[in-house]
């Protein structure tokens, strides 16, 4: 495998941090020296001691140029807004970039301004973005130019329900997501509401007005259905640090049994390396998937009402962000889908 | 206020140690000895010692002429199955009883089997027990001479629907509850998946083929819905000791607005002392009811999709069980409804 | 009992919201509407909302005049070197009150400034002020017009020797306090190590170039001795929101029987109502005191070495904090000692 | 690299489980079908989902001719008097084994027998085993036919006293060790005190009459000094799954500086590809070896006292368990010694 270089801009976050430690388990990348506005100058290592004695030097500024000079490839964990300005300098340097924002995943610049209310600089680029969902756009990541890395709760609640709508055997009018995620899904930021004292032993739901991935998820189920589509999507915290589980609610077309449902999964997924269809009886667990790029899930009837229950659980900082990235890089750079992520899950 | 006497029956469990905790600070009740068939001879506060200096007596064992001498009221926290020809002996002797299993929470004694797959020994006591939900059978509690405790699953959820369905606001045929809770759900049962390794990080939905308290949730539900009625429920474990949110799916027979909502819950609620309909914006949060007998809810509408969203917050062993139980007992023993329960949440 | 009417100053931090939930239960004192600088005008149950239905006041500005007019004590919860300056406008107003922070709690006004690196403005109050530890100061805390309430780690580890160093019976030069505390000890600070992804799965010793807890530790000990002593205290976090175990390492003048420090002990505490002496073979364990004013200890013999190893449990915002503060408030007021804290921890 | 096969013996515990995951990455290794006597013919990954896609195979029974057949080296988890019988019988069959009880960590039997109540089947293996703490007997380890794994505690003390012992730089008859633990180190035994329930905000002292590893710490120890020594030392459970600190205190023989204690410790583990000496001011943290092999050393001097204090952290599955099992069998096999180790910790 030829070494390629991977350049990782707002590395000190938790998913710069994430896709740092599953790069120092990988035989075809090397991180360049991470990058860092807040902490330029600072040995990345003393920011955070975890990385001790494997990623010391210190973080670099942001400068796209010394990127193009380090890197064969670059991965963007920017704020949202801020990507879609920095992102084209990169491109126009001959950069093959990852985004982690939102700021390409919208095929439509107008879904991306309702949304996160921040006018579009490049709607152009917009329409050349790949969204980063390997399961579905394998080959057009492989070639891309720019991927944008899809949402934790997309990639768990997109994972759930393809089979079933890529098959039209559910109603499209009437889905229900309501899913989980650790504090982490928050990201490092110095907030009251994610210090460990109002964090622990709380669920709550929060934004009822409207989740940002609310039209994320839109957007790919009405490609999957090839017809528009609304969901209802309630988040949650829970009291952990990783993991996500999506549960939701479908109603069948037609009448179908739990073996249907099976048979369906299993044969979906029966070549994806990343998706683990569970045995009957069996549940998805947020820990069996902690610290991996791994997504279980399990298709349930519920005999009582007819309705299909579908559990997906990913870790939101693996599969729901550097896991899957480093699967798509993985294709762009023409390496193994699954190099560096033969992965057990951290179960205790 | 005069003092009665309460014997416990099976203390040494979560509810039980709850329910003692609460009569720490109660000003009409006195518990009895603690009974706990498995310590018996063994102090109770060596059994707990977060009880020293407060509850040290040796705890009884399991006898109904003891306990007929001894108490007023007899709560009985025992194995399902094992009330049902238990607490008949404690009415036979003249005792006014609050059962904490599910022998005596279904109206039809089928309902009972089919869910518990026990056959029922006393089917005359089913039509006899009140079912303990204060906020609906107040006045029929407070005359009981059995009163059979809500499972935590039901108080959530229903008090999540019983305005809208009271007011035949919403569709009875495609509810969905999603719920979560805390560990100590589960019992004081040295068993694997319960352990802190096993738990901990960890997020699971269970009893996929179908919980218990579907049925019980069903039941009530019905009675307020005027109809028979099914509904899809999925619970789930999430890493915390205590708390319970239960998260109801709706569609509204006509279109409604969030001040329609808001209006009809703060109206159904407006005089009861233990349920808090939450301000907008607000969400309910398992820490801010931790320890105390509060539900706090709140109805959100989803202008996406027209669906109608209530979250509701209880403590699973207060409001779900030994607080729920206090008020019922309260009423039972003609106290304010809210004596010893008018706590703060243990919000940190 | 009469009603007396308490201000509690930074009411919205923990050790705040903490003294007002016991308060909750408490038939002699009633809470003046909370002080809170930063909160002013907003309702006390929209910042926590843990206290709807019970505490729905606006938050108070801080005024001396107003809370002269309203409260008979006042509680301070203000930080170090604020407090120094605002508990003086109290006083003259002729108030009594109870200061949480570190400004009156050493008799020397220079240990004060060597610890907190502040001049202190009223040196004559440090000569005043009354430390706020019942178990030795109870006769002068109850006349007392100023009462400094002592840090919890002071808390945990004086009650952990003070038998041994009333008793001569240790040696005053080389005693080791290993102590840890839950995350709320750090307070309600939005910084990033009291994060929940920064805090869980972590325990980390702090403050290595000296606490300034240790020489309040050493004030009380060497007035316990009767000659100045120097301890080694070494403070850790770990991933819990309350509690604290202080574990004390001490060498006998001359040989001791694990008999002999239990008797020792157990005549020590025979008549403090909030300290409990276990029983041997049992260990204090935080979550027996959780919530509560409770502090149990228990002496152990080291065979192998000769040495004497003191465990220590309370509840950092308990008996460490808030609970202490009532229990002192409960002995200016004439009210009885233990009033609003006979309270069974939460120990699920 | 060559591959070898190792057979895991007791893979279902939480030792056998991170050792298979730590497998997953290794070049040189490769796991043979996990044993378990329990899971017998149970496909493991059916036991542990985590490795659902990685380790599917059922679980073997246990068979020394079996493993003979299969592997070039077997690692047994095995219960304390179980491996003692069982190991001899792999070494008769020409395997080399490393074992992680205790059966085999003392050179003399008389220590085992008295620390563990159990008669010794094979003193003679006593002298011939290595005690597989690299950092000290590395090139013993990599010509051993029989490695005995040491504990958690022991490695974590160990580390932290060795350049002190080793330079003479201390006196022998004072040291305090005081560590904690996550909840993992007491296996995965369904027993009450490891409920979620019963260790979740929970710290506790155990104990205290005396833990087996206190003899195997005086052991290495009193190697180290060159003459016999006894430390207090008291273990204590914290609520979280792995982790491990120590934190040790012990008195310099003649006055020293920090500095002085850092260039010990620089130097001392200058070469030591797995030991981390912190930079000033930095303090270990469980966090920062999640998952990885790694101890993180820091020494202090308490200008106070002019005691020496000594953290240390490692992961107690990681260098405290499987991790340093590895590394011994990198050695043992004549791969890297830090092959498959070069891991970042799971830091959130």
């Amino acid at each position: 495998m030829e070494r390629k270089r991977i350049g990782i801009v707002g590395a000190t976050g938790y998913v710069g941090m994430e896709l740092l430690r599953l790069l120092c388990g990988h035989a075809g990348f090397r991180a360049a020296p991470p990058v860092s506005k807040s902490h330029a100058g600072r040995p990345f290592s003393e920011v955070h001691p975890a990385f001790r004695g494997l990623v010391d030097e210190p973080c670099a500024d942001l400068d796209p140029d010394w990127l193009a000079a380090q890197c064969d490839f670059v991965v963007t964990a920017l704020p949202h807004g801020v990507s879609a300005s920095f992102v084209p300098q990169l491109l126009d340097r001959g950069l093959r970039v990852l985004d982690h924002s939102a700021d390409f995943r919208f095929r439509d610049p107008a879904a991306y301004e309702a949304a996160y209310r921040l006018p579009h600089p490049r709607p152009d680029l917009c329409a050349e973005a790949v969204y980063g969902w390997p399961e579905r756009y394998r080959d057009r990541i492989a070639s891309a130019r720019l991927v944008a890395n899809p949402g934790c709760y997309p990639t768990a609640s997109l994972l759930a329900v393809a089979p079933l709508l890529a098959a039209g055997a559910v109603r499209t009018d009437g889905i229900v997501v309501n899913a989980v995620s650790g504090i982490s899904g928050a990201g490092r930021k110095a907030e009251t509401p994610y210090l460990y004292c109002e964090s622990a032993d709380d669920v709550r739901a929060y934004a009822m007005a409207g989740h940002r991935h609310t039209p994320e998820i839109e957007q790919e189920m009405s490609f999957l259905a090839g017809e528009a589509m609304r969901v209802t999507f309630v988040p949650h915290l829970v009291p952990m640090k990783r993991g996500m589980l999506a549960t939701v609610y479908l109603e069948p077309r037609s009448p179908v049994t739990q073996a249907d449902l099976r048979t369906l999964f299993l044969d979906f997924y029966r070549s994806e390396p990343l998706v683990r269809v569970l045995a009957d009886g069996s549940t998805p667990s947020t820990r069996s998937v902690a610290g991996t790029g791994f997504c279980d899930v399990a298709p349930f009837l519920d005999a009582r009402t007819g309705r299909i229950i579908v559990l997906s659980a990913i870790d939101n900082l693996g599969k729901g962000a550097a896991a899957q990235a480093l699967q798509a890089l993985n294709l762009m750079a023409g390496f193994p889908e699954t190099e560096g992520l033969r992965l057990a899950g951290l179960a205790v």
